[in-house]
């Protein structure tokens, strides 16, 4: 009795969790109903015979939760039974030429090299991903058609058969899955990658509050409350194979909604790494956050200002995506949540220049830097993650926003992002933003300050001087250049920033 | 032709990757040009009727390329073809009961609401794992029995060749995969988390020459074959699917080899996740790597020391854990590797605290303390995979080394490992292991340090500066009288371990 009780509570959880599984259900128990009374009625059981359960079997196979599995599924077996049975109508042919003797003999090696040689083709990474099912039904029919010990006549009405249930079956599955409620994975896919920018904006815009304010372990409900909320960003870190196999299922879908059927998917996949590895950054500050507690709070306050801007404005500019990608509009074509975001890490580097930090404890330095070096890889990662939505966005051909969101600076024309550096996917570089301002600072810390043409600011520290004062000043004419079209320094774009808020 | 040739590279490719691969290709086809023969011959034909074909299709459905995923499979198959065979003899009992107009009315409901609840269940995290298979042939035998129309002693004969057919195919199908060159789920997560053992080691081992060492641009193929070689750590980021879906197939396997039934195959899944926490530190610091290539030299070598110790001896740890897994013996229960690095811990603990960093740029200061903190990190994790590999070694049963290794200080016993702390997975604290012979000036530092029993030291930054005190004495006090066995004090041990290697 306990055990039916726990059951139906797991029912109704998994129901909860997402309630078109339910309705799946549903679409399954009529496609294979409706399936199942054409089987039972006489006269096409007369016409097809035990092939008529084929469509059965069709049905009970090839319904999958979303339109793109089905009709992935659907197409490869309609294929492959197509192909299989007219090799496997040539084998026997070719089988029964040879005399009784070595006809089975023949036939025992054809299916052999067969399912030999198809078996070791399922092990292909391509054929793997988006054809793997076809092949193993190619092997199925091929071997029930060519051994199965029929006359031909009549084997090819078996395949004529088999192929035309099939058909029907799988038909009636891509039908229910299309017009009743449909699944769609790329719909899926869309609204995973938004919520998934939504739970990291959250973290991002809740930090400052977390680290910077002591716990009082007042309401202990609320406490635990707030840091579920806050730990829902931990969903993004497993999110890889889910979106894959989305991404692979979208494929198949036909134009719907908003999205074409060659909807740039791959890309989805490239933002969605780079979520991915933001993701690793705060699950790595989240532990921080702990471990941090330790530190004196008037230590932690010295840096208040710049940690709680760059980790507040890289969130709103993921809020700011993840709105844009439900709404389906282009992002603003200029992201002043970036921009204040570095201009924050600039802050943070004039700070720790001038020594703020000279007597604070080494051990209490390591764990300080580790969280402010884990900010700088958000901020960075932010700007990346920012132009790979920009290219989505204009390969899937999202619209324009009607009317302009208040934080779009509109008549800035965002520069191309320039594609020789940062392509590993996996980097960790700790760059920094430069400080513009102090570049006279910039010899004694044997630095080289360099913005580059899609506002990514890096230093590289460098032990000759005499090099990075020329670039230097190259790259700053770069920034400034750009940044006055509306605004005439960084520090009123800063102001403006903080306003809007 | 070009297409042609590219296709046979990738199958040399594929099967250069895992020979086996070949190997079940040829089993495939052997069990399927087997049982197709019982199909062909007349005798056999006679009796099964077009039933035999149900045969064919277990053993194309059913052989997996692992023993356990085979079994799994197979019993599913062979349990659900029974259950939903009475099943669905039971709701064709019960229909034909109610007339020739109710009856096909009443089937369809049957199997609305049976495909309907069973593909529901499908969702269910538990199944889905394990059942999968099974629930979707019970959808499919249910309907094919009860609505198949025939009378119902036809059906009885139906439900019993559909059984005995699918019994044969299955049966087939596991005694070819274990007798013939059998693949072992089991065996082959044991190698993966030993190989990944094996590739962290070779990265941590090799890290003080790639960051201490500046790069000679000499021979590029050379440098490229060495990167190439260390970067072998990133299949371990990915690994969890893979090891999940091995330990479910490992489940269902037999006895084999010096695996028993009831393996601890869940305790491979904590150790390999507590791996790849590792992993993602790794994949961070060789990152770091190429950012700190930007500092100077000078402020590099002074930490070069403790760092380069600390890494080497958490590799040296990885590799001892990779030997005693490939032998199965139980790894040495006090591993002085982690004891090493923990001690170059508290070296580097009093080179910072010395101040020798003072004179560093705030900018290089973030790099470098981000790469001391992953490497404390990995310390620190380092001690509880070796925990986590001796509750498997423990659990596992393996057996004891009959001749103990040179680093095996043999008489000294473990101490149980304190589970209060550091259960939770993701935890990413910056712990660093305190100065014992500085204690003196942890005073200054409100700092509190303490050793637990599982010599996993910690430092607890703190306000007050009477607790600690207290706290510390007691815990260094378990931390000499261990360390005493067989050693005076922790220099001692630090430098017979340096002479070993």
């Amino acid at each position: 009795m306990e055990k039916v009780r726990e059951i139906v509570r797991e029912g109704r959880r998994v129901g909860k969790e997402d309630p078109r599984r339910v309705v799946h259900a549903f679409k399954v128990g009529l496609a294979l109903a409706l399936v199942s009374s054409f089987y039972y009625y006489q006269p096409l059981y007369d016409n097809f015979g035990v092939n008529a359960m084929w469509a059965v079997m069709t049905v009970v196979v090839v319904f999958e939760f979303s339109v793109g599995a089905t009709l992935g599924k659907g197409i490869n077996r309609a294929v492959a039974t197509l192909v299989a049975g007219g090799l496997g109508i040539g084998a026997h042919h070719l089988a029964s030429l040879s005399g009784t003797t070595v006809e089975p003999i023949l036939l025992a090696i054809f299916v052999f090299v067969q399912a030999a040689l198809s078996t070791f083709v399922r092990f292909f990474p391509r054929v793997k991903a988006r054809y793997d099912y076809g092949v193993l039904i190619f092997i199925l029919t091929f071997a029930l058609i060519s051994v199965s010990g029929f006359r031909e006549d009549e084997i090819l009405d078996l395949a004529h058969k088999r192929l035309s249930t099939v058909i029907m079956g799988g038909v009636s599955c891509v039908l229910i899955s299309i017009f009743v409620c449909p699944v769609w994975a790329g719909q899926d896919l869309h609204s995973l990658l938004a919520s998934n920018f939504d739970t990291l904006a959250h973290f991002l815009q809740e930090f400052g509050d977390e680290y910077f304010e002591a716990t009082e372990d007042g309401d202990i409900k609320e406490v635990e409350k707030r840091r579920r909320n806050l730990e829902r960003y931990k969903s993004v870190l497993n999110s890889k194979s889910n979106e894959e196999a989305l991404a692979n299922f979208a494929k198949w879908e036909p134009r719907h909604g908003q999205f074409r059927f060659r909807h740039p998917w791959k890309q989805y996949l490239a933002v969605g790494a780079l979520l991915r590895q933001c993701a690793y950054r705060i699950d790595a500050l989240n532990s921080n956050i702990n471990s941090d507690m330790q530190i004196p709070m008037v230590i932690k306050k010295k840096l208040e200002e710049p940690l709680r801007r760059m980790s507040s404005e890289s969130g709103k500019s993921m809020k700011e995506v993840s709105i844009s990608l439900k709404k389906m509009t282009k992002p603003s074509s200029f992201d002043i949540h970036v921009v204040n975001s570095q201009s924050a890490c600039k802050t943070l580097s004039t700070l720790l220049k001038s020594g703020i930090l000279n007597d604070v404890e080494p051990l209490q330095m390591i764990s300080l830097m580790t969280t402010v070096s884990l900010l700088i890889d958000i901020v960075n990662l932010t700007e990346k993650i920012s132009e790979s939505v920009h290219e989505l966005a204009s390969a899937a051909k999202f619209k324009n926003k009607t009317k302009p969101s208040k934080s779009d600076s509109g008549s800035i024309v965002r520069a191309k992002p320039n594609k020789s550096h940062d392509d590993d996917d996996d980097d960790h570089v700790v760059t920094i933003l430069g400080d513009v301002g102090t570049s006279n600072n910039v010899d004694q810390s044997h630095g080289e300050i360099s913005v580059d043409s899609c506002h990514h600011v890096a230093i590289k520290i460098d032990d000759d001087d005499s090099i990075p004062e020329k670039h230097e000043d190259g790259d700053i004419h770069v920034h400034t250049s750009r940044v006055s079209c509306e605004h005439t320094n960084a520090s009123d774009l800063l102001n403006s920033g903080v306003k809007k808020n």
